[in-house]
């Protein structure tokens, strides 16, 4: 199947122009059909051993959210201490998530025992099914840029949390916990990048060749 | 900036249509244009307090990859031990990686202390950097399939060996080994999948509803 040039194009404009969503969120409903499309499409992530180790639970309940807004407010609380002084009071001042605004969430999970104990591809790295997880995450947050829909990773958030409310078995690694939504508007840059967090790092610092220790910059 | 349904249907085309490629790598040069192009779309991944916790080690040295093919073939002989006699049988059937036919090879590492000891999202779960070179990963690989360029993620493969063959420093962790170049044709589904190792599992049955315990089928 071959990709066109302005397919191509499509690709990269939707790269590029993908952001992490947290105050623009709009109450509006997202079809069903728009979210099933985007489940479909994460699950045609990569997977190692195709095991397609992850599962979806699809957030609407408006208890539920405010369960996963309080446990995010633990979190963000413990964080705020973790800073200085000057980054603190940056920190105290940055929307970090959308939870109860967006009107879906999304917890992605990885069950790592899916396909049995011996995995192909898994066998030198354990890691790799939680990897194949992540993939899906961000195979569905394109397909959702794709869809002109903003997508949140809230990662300030403890995994018991994400358990207890979303009854997750103990066995089951959750892997994000998505917000999503229309969205007023999608900036130009990363927040954190606007906000002089921190700067884009020049793309040539982080290129090597054929060794760590051959670069051209 | 607003994706129009074409650009929709293209990024939808994409993901459907990329592959773990392996076997169908051709002996073509790829322009160093395109490749840039491969990174800076990486580059454009979410990242945890955007940290961009990447490099890449851009590999064309035949050493290097014959190296590396080593590697792969100890980790490989290790995992066949590990596989049940019918399973075994049909894992040394398969071929897993194109290490020395792909005219090139990208290592994605991870920075862990890059932005300090203390990131914005990586308060609560620390694996958030780890995750974030894994959307470099997907992104790299969705924009290469953009390219009509084949990737295979050779994950068979020791840690160790990466870092002793690209001198890749401890405190930086490899996430994948990649395999890049034109190919002959793409397969219409995962290698896997056709060779009867696994079904594609039924979405239905990985979406749940606002609880672990409610699902529609």
């Amino acid at each position: 199947m071959h990709i066109s040039n302005e397919e191509k194009d499509a690709v990269y404009k939707t790269i590029y122009n993908r952001r992490d969503t947290r105050g623009e969120f709009l109450d509006e409903e997202i079809d069903d059909k728009v979210i099933n499309k985007l489940l479909d499409a994460a699950h045609h992530a990569p997977s190692v051993g195709f095991m397609q180790p992850w599962d979806f639970i699809v957030v609407k309940d408006k208890k539920i959210k405010q369960a996963i807004k309080n446990g995010f407010q633990v979190a963000h609380d413990e964080a705020k201490e973790m800073f200085d002084n000057e980054k603190r009071d940056v920190y105290k001042t940055l929307k970090l998530e959308g939870i109860e605004e967006a009107p879906i969430g999304i917890c992605i999970t990885c069950d790592r025992s899916r396909s049995g104990d011996t995995v192909i591809g898994r066998t030198a790295n354990l890691e790799m099914d939680l990897y194949s997880s992540v993939c899906a995450v961000q195979t569905l947050w394109l397909a959702a840029r794709a869809e002109n829909l903003g997508v949140g990773w809230v990662s300030i958030i403890h995994h018991e949390v994400l358990r207890n409310v979303l009854d997750i078995p103990e066995d089951i690694m959750p892997i994000a916990y998505l917000c999503i939504g229309k969205v007023s508007h999608f900036h130009d840059k990363p927040e954190l990048e606007k906000a002089g967090w921190l700067p884009r790092i020049d793309l040539d610092d982080l290129v090597h060749y054929d060794s760590w220790n051959n670069k051209k910059s």
